[in-house]
């Protein structure tokens, strides 16, 4: 991977950034790094399906007696509370502390965390405090994480992720970014000190369930083979793009949906090129 | 919605019953209610995408620790009890009391119903005492759950299902509608005093695996917009049209599974005008 | 079922073998047997779809409560070690004493095994003690299981199923069959004394998750309607021709593994003679 220089860091141009999320894409091709995924009963064989056809090798490892020494071997981690069972929680806090010990990277989606869902946003807090490397989920759930009063219906958000991406700052001091997806998605970068935006896909995602569960999966992969900024950057991208393209082809759910697991496997260097699209904001 | 009289409910035509489901099916575009799901292995990813295509928002929320809490703010409840595990089967009953106390609609699909299924069974019986606003299930299941004693072959039924929906009548005392899907669906209402026969579909829904567990989770979408009746003929109808153009276009499982959801998307006020199929029938 | 003589079951041309797998398919399209599967979160719904669509009646019975009346009364039973959670694990063993007691086939499938996943390898060499019928794998999973030392990534093989099917010969002494998926599939036959190539398939099926689950499950089926041999055969000729004729038509994985499905259940006579392509080896 090209070298960066504290500078190019700290004032990233977009095209540098793209180039460095060209880079992680041709990673993960070469590499195609094992990701451990405690997910839940929704999302399971989709999340698989997209890090299988972004060229990961997923492994959908979940009971506790297993999780130690799973975790201790994969590339990275993704945790996403779902639909969790004991079993599973006991699972997700085993695995994270391990990979955590180990400085593999990991990333928490904290599906439906709010008041009614005290269980698992218990866990969320716990799991926070062991310091995922991203934290990704939707505005609603994002701007309940980091201590603001929202209300979800249900597992959807009911803000937009442009009006709530401030209010995730105080969750960077538990993480690397936090990623909040949306019409626009808003990945907030310690490493940058900066807020990409990120541009594109169509609004029939949030229609196909999973959607937001895989992405947290593919930004796992990408934490494999590049930094946590440009991993959850490069993620988002990959979404974007596959969701722009298969909606270009397909209006309705059905096949919209075969064809963005086509778009996942088809990405490229010249659509990354070509359709990437971010804007870099201060916070 | 059109005002219903006491005499338009005892004598109703077919074309009022088609003018309500056209307005069910508006209402849920607008509301989008939220459906808490408490469902199987096979059925949580494709009833959570049925439930989407068709404008609800699906919620698989089926741990014990929140049961309580989600039930009380959804908008309506669908129990399946096609792969339980021991703590789904605590957050069935829990959830299910908690809406029955709110007078939140709820949908009992008793799968695999039968002598072989005791343990589900048992608890089918107890989810029963606890007047689920509606029953469905297959012939097989609904008959036994009825008190006949029926062979079944596995989770598929033997028998058809206009030889036993009479068969079903009993059960009327602890529910307001019974829905049995086969060639031809049979829904018993306590509110018409009458059955409605809803044709169409097409043979390759029940080689699709799940299809029947989604239309449960629908029927309590519609519920959640209309009444027990006129959202059973609902949910029913725009399966029944769905898997009809679907087949249409599609004669393989995997092409007609994808075409199936598109259609589910795809309903509108014109296609249920020209393809509703039903009959009032006496009991 | 045409006779077979002892002499043509020790030196069978692949002419004989298959008319015996296209006499399989036959059966298996008129008695439409019920396969009970133990497996995992992610081929729960693929699984069942795939025996679905190949003409058998899937029923997903995992729980320990039910295993035991329900193994009693299958036609064959599939067992997986994806994803397993104590309750599947108790009911594998059950359902797996139950079958075996009353000579109801059943297929294996280690899912992972290996030193890092212990806790699933225990119960694996538990279910072999058992005697499956029918035991299949990747390369790494069977190769470890005969005691061979190898490593994994994860629940993908790192070795190829050509390198490794004479490791697998001493798990014979436990059950009829030995299958190794891979490019090239290779069936280790007691009752053949040789060894099957299965060629076919397309380099996209491993890119689709949960098709080795749904092959396992799909070997269950045709052992409910032939020997373990001609089934084992039959299931991966049935797979290689649908991965190859789907590949033909589709190159991307989400478009490929609708064609799949379709082509899964769109086999026929015409097409097994045409396309199945084995070779007979010595051990």
């Amino acid at each position: 991977m090209t070298a960066i220089t504290e500078q190019t860091l700290q004032h990233p141009s977009t095209t540098l950034i793209i180039q460095m999320v060209i880079e992680a894409w041709q990673n993960l091709q070469k590499q195609q790094p094992l990701v451990q995924c405690i997910t839940n009963s929704v999302a399971a064989n989709y999340a698989a399906n997209v890090l299988l056809a972004a060229g990961a090798s997923p492994a959908m490892i979940d009971n506790p007696f297993e999780a130690e020494s799973f975790a201790n071997i994969t590339s990275a981690l993704s945790v996403n509370l779902g639909t969790p069972t004991p079993d599973q929680m006991q699972a997700m806090k085993i695995s994270a502390e391990t990979v955590s010990k180990k400085s593999i990277p990991w990333v928490l989606d904290p599906v439906g965390y709010g008041a009614i869902l005290k269980w698992r946003s218990d866990m969320a807090d716990t799991l926070v405090s062991l310091k995922p490397t991203v934290i990704r989920g939707n505005a609603s759930e994002i701007s309940a994480l980091a201590g603001n009063q929202v209300q979800s219906k249900g597992v959807d958000s009911t803000v937009a992720s442009h009006e709530v991406y401030k209010q995730a700052l105080p969750l960077l001091q538990n993480c690397e970014c936090v990623a909040i997806s949306g019409e626009s998605d808003f990945i907030l970068s310690k490493e940058l000190n900066a807020v990409i935006q990120v541009n594109g896909g169509s609004f029939l995602q949030p229609k196909i369930t999973a959607t937001g569960c895989a992405l947290g999966a593919l930004i796992a992969a990408y934490c494999a083979v590049t930094t946590p900024t440009i991993a959850t950057i490069s993620a988002h991208i990959h979404f974007a793009i596959a969701g722009k393209l298969a909606f270009e082809k397909n209006q309705t759910v059905g096949r919209f949906n075969v064809a963005f697991l086509d778009e996942i496997y088809s990405l490229n260097v010249d659509k990354i090129s070509n359709y990437a699209n971010i804007e870099v904001l201060k916070f």
